[in-house]
């Protein structure tokens, strides 16, 4: 098997998934995605579950990817205004060109709650995010004790759904129509002791 | 048409949801788990969006009397343990009898991200749940302002797919593997001058 192809398939996959949800994620899509003759998915990944899989391996890839290139970008953000600024920049990405990723995550996670194997694949992306937050806290100057690193994890990740849906009410009570100061205000509630 | 009938195919509707997902939800399996005779969904809510509706409506339902109960039951919590005892109390339920319930929800949430119509339903949800969180902080006696209800409102939001999950790494670094010091600790982060 060519393995061009098959990354070709996988994020086609990625693509079909994010935009059509897991109704769509068939492998006639995924052919038609990937502009590839009728079969060559089902030849790459001959069920649904492995499509999934495909799917979900190439998130933890780009997860790994962005993780590594986060940590190897230089010192990090030396204090809370730089880190508010990089959180802001993150959550831009998910409401703007990492829409497509961010979707196709949400819908892994989804089906993950029905799908053992599948959860566990995805177990490390989340986890990952808990020590990487507490990380980016210590190098900002911030307190970084577990149960702030955990609330920030948490309320980043509590932010996913509200950006993708976009829904008018729900932004404005979360203070999500303004990344830049939603993300100082969310610094300053979690490591009031310093920020306050 | 019959209205006992009608919150039946409803109730069905949202089983469905849960426990098949998005994929499984159709006319046909609807009527199989309200044990009716084929069609009769379909008499009801003609399309499938009908039936997305009907479960974002009941669902809507069981919100709006989840919060009037807890309006109702008495002065609400009088310091920080008592509102740590009602936060784990609602994270229990949705790892436990709950579960059904937040599952249909996580499902409507994510066909949300593709219809405007279904995100526009289930917004008043989510955002109700910033303002009673912040009524909670008040009635405690803990600081209350608008980006400690948030980080703790987005915070508790983030944890519900990791409950549904369960995948074990990601419930560790969370801490949501005991959801009486989970409770505790969320507080004591996002309320710190008061808890410390």
């Amino acid at each position: 098997m060519n393995q061009d192809r098959r990354d070709r398939l996988r994020d086609a996959a990625v693509a079909v998934l994010a935009e059509s949800g897991g109704r769509g994620l068939t492998h006639r899509a995924v052919d038609a995605a990937a502009d590839v003759p009728t079969g060559t998915a089902k030849n790459y990944f001959p069920t649904r579950d492995a499509l999934l899989r495909a799917v979900a391996e190439r998130c933890l890839e780009q997860y790994r990817a962005l993780a590594a290139s986060l940590a190897g970008a230089g010192p990090g953000p030396a204090d809370a205004e730089q880190l508010a600024a990089l959180l802001a920049g993150l959550l831009r990405d998910v409401a703007g060109p990492g829409r497509p990723r961010v979707l196709a995550y949400l819908e892994l996670q989804t089906e993950g709650t029905r799908r053992p194997w599948l959860a566990a694949l995805l177990d490390p992306i989340a986890a990952g995010d808990f020590a990487a937050h507490a990380h980016l806290l210590r190098t900002a100057g911030l307190p970084a004790g577990p149960e702030r690193a955990r609330a920030l994890t948490l309320a980043l990740h509590g932010t996913i759904p509200h950006l993708l849906t976009g829904a008018p009410a729900t932004l404005a009570a979360a203070g999500l129509d303004d990344l830049d100061r939603f993300a100082r205000g969310l610094l300053a509630a979690v490591c009031a002791e310093e920020a306050r």
